[in-house]
């Protein structure tokens, strides 16, 4: 099959115009529940969330810490399903997010806040699951939807989504403004697909490798991860710099391929050093970044062409691994709308 | 180097006895922590802690979670540290874990919470350490010096620490008594350590693997995966099954190797039916229990000798997996004591 009649490729390809049309039309929910956030006095969000959706809690667990001084919690859904027996979620609101809104388990969590008395709400992509049954606030995707198993629109519209809503709670307009910028900077990153598709070529054999990033480009260290292994059978190991020093950097051996990502910000001199240690055990590093130094530090490069600032880069910066791993699976000869072993909905209870 | 004669070794077999004097003698500070999180009315921890600390927390999160309601948040110390736009902890109590006290991230956060005016506590086995004197309440682990690069005894003096005050705040004696059996359970595991080194012999050529746990052992798995990567440069990712089935089940081909964690309780039939599964893709499954059926149905097993209830089986289920992981470093001719690119204090900024 053509790779470009794919639902993956034609999915991958859809994300501007679908960031587009949230920015422009999915406002009002969100609003609602930044009305909602400033009246009930929350400093306290508890993700509930699996998968790709989880790496969007990731993303709003460094975002809404930064910019709002929200503390997130990665909720554990075993405590409410499994074993019946949740935590006190006093003082929290509850956020379901999840691409369809089926997952028992993440149902269980917002049950449970709801008889709990807290208030709840649910970003999703289908606005009639029983996740926004649940839920006070549900913010829709409207993403189309999505055939490829792989999640790539859903999941930069979750991003999107809580992008919007960390900026509508600070009234921080010139944060809008950027992120109306998202989708061009998307788009650039299109323009120069073959420079990718012929870089996935050189890892056809590559049986294992890292990805690595922190702060607010750990969710997207950990999404290029899930992307990468749903996709071409690679084994992917995600991690923080600062964790990766304490111990599995002993996993480094000449070779050994680990992708970075260092956009520009905060982090990227701490980024560029550890690049550096990296070449020094001779590993073979793909840095993906806008910044030119961070970029001639590394061996290859998945570069982000346009520079956004670093609270909303990694809308952006999941796009060239998306690209690389569909690639990647293609070269490989993977049907990478169907990988072995996946389902679109997986339900854990 | 005789293996006998290493630190690893030795600190790995000193764990029953660091274990019963830590509960012997070590319960004073444990207690006031108990009496102030009940004065306080904590029903919100934070826990600050990166490696093998960090599953320390992740138990905490399920432990205090299901026996004593509280809602536990793994922070992410770069928010603290790097980027100096800490969360709001109103209403929290932040509690360091950390061998060594030293980790510059990880002080960082609990100078914020005291700044913040919040509760802190540090369990940690240097009670004069930076870390130690940022916090309100010290818990010593009383370990002994910690000299192999690979946490051993640590780690599970930490999760005892953590048993043993979820048990003090629910006045739970019965608890405290099956902790004082963890001892002999731990031992049990080395009378029949032969088998397992037996058992390492069969992987000395392993390039990857998964650990698969869920719950209270997602911890173990976690933890598991840290041995096996610092000690034997193993390529190995840990994973929650349920996540697991989430995606990356698509890495299993015919004799990939998985490490499940299987103890007996609440998710015991769920991970027979996982193992089943497993077996179906013709995986080697190396089935960490003590359940005599969810042992034959994997391919090896790593035996857990004595059953201890749930939520602390933890504590003894991380044993067979250190003991294997240094057998396994051991035949592939390592420095058990000192695997490549590691130091022992990893001082993140």
């Amino acid at each position: 099959m053509n790779l470009q009649d794919t639902f993956l490729y034609t999915e991958i390809h859809q994300q501007p115009g679908v960031i587009g049309s949230l920015l422009a039309d999915g406002r009002g929910p969100i609003e609602e529940l930044a009305a909602r956030i400033k009246k009930d006095s929350i400093h306290h969000i508890v993700v509930a969330a699996r998968g790709t959706s989880d790496n969007a809690g990731r993303y709003a667990q460094y975002l809404l810490g930064l910019e709002n001084q929200i503390l997130v919690t990665l909720t554990t859904p075993s405590l409410f399903s499994v074993y019946q027996q949740p935590p006190d979620l006093k003082g929290s609101l509850v956020l379901g997010i999840s691409q369809s809104g089926q997952s028992p388990d993440l149902v269980a969590v917002l049950t449970e806040a709801r008889r709990q008395g807290v208030p709840t709400a649910a970003i999703t992509n289908c606005p009639d699951s029983a996740m926004a049954e649940t839920s006070d606030h549900v913010i829709p995707l409207m993403a189309g939807v999505e055939t490829a198993v792989a999640a790539t629109k859903t999941y930069t519209a979750q991003l999107t989504a809580l992008a919007a809503l960390s900026a509508i709670l600070r009234q921080d307009d010139e944060r809008l403004e950027q992120l109306a910028g998202v989708p061009d900077a998307i788009r650039a990153i299109f323009e120069r697909e073959e420079n990718i598709a012929r870089l996935a070529e050189r890892f056809r054999y590559m049986q294992r490798c890292v990805v690595i990033g922190r702060g607010l480009n750990y969710a997207t260290a950990f999404e290029l991860s899930i992307k990468m292994k749903e996709l071409t059978y690679t084994m992917v190991e995600p991690y923080s710099s600062a964790d990766f020093l304490h111990g599995p950097i002993a996993v480094i051996d000449p070779g050994f391929p680990a992708f970075v990502v260092a956009p520009s910000g905060k982090l990227l001199s701490e980024n560029k050093d550890f690049i550096r240690q990296l070449k020094e055990l001779r590993a073979e590093v793909v840095v993906i970044s806008d910044d030119p130094e961070a970029i001639r530090l590394g061996t290859n490069a998945l570069p982000l062409p346009v520079p956004l600032p670093e609270p909303i880069s990694p809308i952006a910066a999941i796009v060239p691994g998306q690209v690389f791993s569909m690639y990647l699976a293609h070269t490989r000869g993977i049907d990478v709308d169907h990988p072995r072993g996946l389902h679109k909905v997986t339900e854990t209870l």
